[in-house]
């Protein structure tokens, strides 16, 4: 079984680092589709996307908003963080298969409010940065180790 | 066939509005569990749940994150649009079976490089305000009109 571990704010420290990872599928585009209701055939219709100055389809920018909030909510500072904001940056398309790693970075931290600042650089594969940002969180004051929950399976038609 | 139509820079107004609705289920915050991969038992495991301050299952605070950008995608500016960045915050939970409404004003125009400002705030069907934000774009300049891809039905397991 697998467990998510926080790091509570008193154990968090300046420039202290997480990496987060996660290839993006074809299915992970059709999912987020799905739930935001963004149909645009850009980031799922293979033939219209040749048509587009990108040449294939793109994920959607904000599967980035996505990685980073749960590499916040799993990592840095893990279980028990409530997520009060985030500025973002879209840099570059992400594609289809690309793999991204997310890199958090402990800007600041404020001990009125146990304030956090975590800044965020999001690199493809290649090594290009296609997202950054700071995320702004309340940090938990006390340490959480929960197990994950099994994930169902998906099937798509 | 539904169509997704763009407002072009040109035709944009600073102060218009339009509005975009999504309920969120609960096979929703399954699915953004998938993408994510943040597995905290507090979005998915009712049991655990009971346990946390809110008594239940809450949807990842991101969420409104993809709910902003289909907004902007689709609404205003719609098609076309290039999304280069966002800022937003978190202020109160969202639990499965919501409806959130996110209403979009524009609130600035750049001629330069058609930047576009977008302000959002995302209430709930009580009317509380969950989430506020800004966007910023490029808007088209060309009008577009494309029909929008059919999703596929997803089946959990």
């Amino acid at each position: 079984m697998d467990y998510l571990e926080n790091i509570p704010f008193d154990e968090l420290q300046e420039g202290q680092t997480a990496d987060y990872v996660k290839t993006i599928s074809e299915d992970d585009i059709k999912l987020f589709a799905i739930i935001s209701g963004d149909t645009n055939p850009l980031h799922l219709d293979p033939e219209y996307a040749k048509t587009t100055r990108f040449g294939q389809c793109i994920a959607h920018g904000s599967i980035c908003a996505i990685i980073v909030s749960a590499a916040v909510a799993t990592r840095i500072p893990g279980p028990g963080t409530i997520y009060a904001g985030q500025e973002m940056k879209f840099k570059k398309p992400v594609f289809p298969g690309d793999t991204l790693t997310a890199t958090l970075t402990v800007q600041e931290k404020k001990r009125k409010g146990n304030i956090v600042l975590i800044d965020c650089v999001i690199r493809n594969q290649h090594g290009d940065t296609v997202f950054t940002g700071v995320s702004t969180v309340v940090a938990p004051t006390e340490k959480v180790r929960i197990a994950a929950v099994k994930l169902p399976t998906v099937e798509l038609r």
